[in-house]
């Protein structure tokens, strides 16, 4: 058994950010020479999310806008007291959910054709870590 | 170490539908020999998830009817300027999951004894395919 | 490859209850001898979840509101025609998610300052099950 970790850190200009991170993971996986396996793709905040959907931002814009009507900004959460103001943002890491696990077959990430990896930021503007890690053969 | 892949393939006669596949994962696991490891379900299409629950026909039914009022289909989502009307399958996607991690202990899968292991599709009446990947000893 | 597997079990007092098990999943690590590898921490039930996040106190008590807001205990669902009234239960453990999988490396967890693993009983008052299923070397 064979294993590969990496770290990327994120850093963006907008309180909420979506960024594909599919080519970042190919190139983990391209490194860590693994064949067969697993990648585990996680958030290490509890403010932002990894999901799994298509590169259109259409649809990018629809998702930002439906979370923030579940998980809507700026209503008095009680987490608000300890002084911070992003109550939403972890109801909306809930939502979303921190993590997603890929598949390796053949050396590659076995992923359908619409499929892209996605770094879903809900509290930027501050540096926030995800890990990338690879166990196989 | 040592793996096993298979693919499902699904093509619903509804919009929406909801298939359990445990017996076929069960089946995967029987051929892969594996005793210890973890056996990944992934949807590999942006429009449908995977997830554990009851083998209940009125739970089924709640749990569309909800997914449907929280990621209702047919309102105007930027996704349709594309082409598409199924912004709302991509929503429940994310709301739902698209992927499920299921233990492997003494050769079987160690679930609870409700826990069986659904496809759900959001957007059928096509091709659509899911992986069922196995990792362990 | 090397495994090691656990269970938990919980009978809260309260029919929903938010409980820290991060340093159980520790133990259980430390237990294992395993450096880089994976852990699943997964409910064995379906009114049940796991998740990630603070353990802060006004946060927990904004995701239980939160939860059953969208997913709200009482109403008449389907599901309760078999006798049950956890219709309720069944929707949060979709919403939140049923499990975790957590980056081991150099035989730690590899979670970020504020990860912390939850139980989140939806239904109890009853026997539930959790398992921790380690995977590495």
């Amino acid at each position: 058994m064979n294993s590969h970790t990496e770290y990327m850190t994120f850093n963006t200009e907008k309180r909420r950010d979506y960024i594909n991170i599919t080519t970042d993971i190919e190139k983990a996986l391209a490194k860590s020479g693994i064949q067969e396996g697993f990648v585990l793709v996680s958030a290490m905040h509890i403010t932002a999310g990894v999901y799994i959907n298509d590169a259109e931002p259409g649809l990018i814009a629809d998702i930002d806008e439906w979370l923030d009507k579940l998980a809507p900004l700026g209503p008095d959460y009680r987490h608000h007291r300890t002084g911070e103001d992003n109550g939403d943002a972890h109801l909306k890491n809930l939502m979303i959910g921190p993590q997603v696990m890929l598949p390796i077959t053949e050396g590659n990430l076995d992923l359908g054709p619409w499929q892209q990896v996605y770094y879903a930021e809900f509290d930027g503007r501050r540096r926030k870590k995800l890990i990338i890690k690879i166990i196989g053969e």
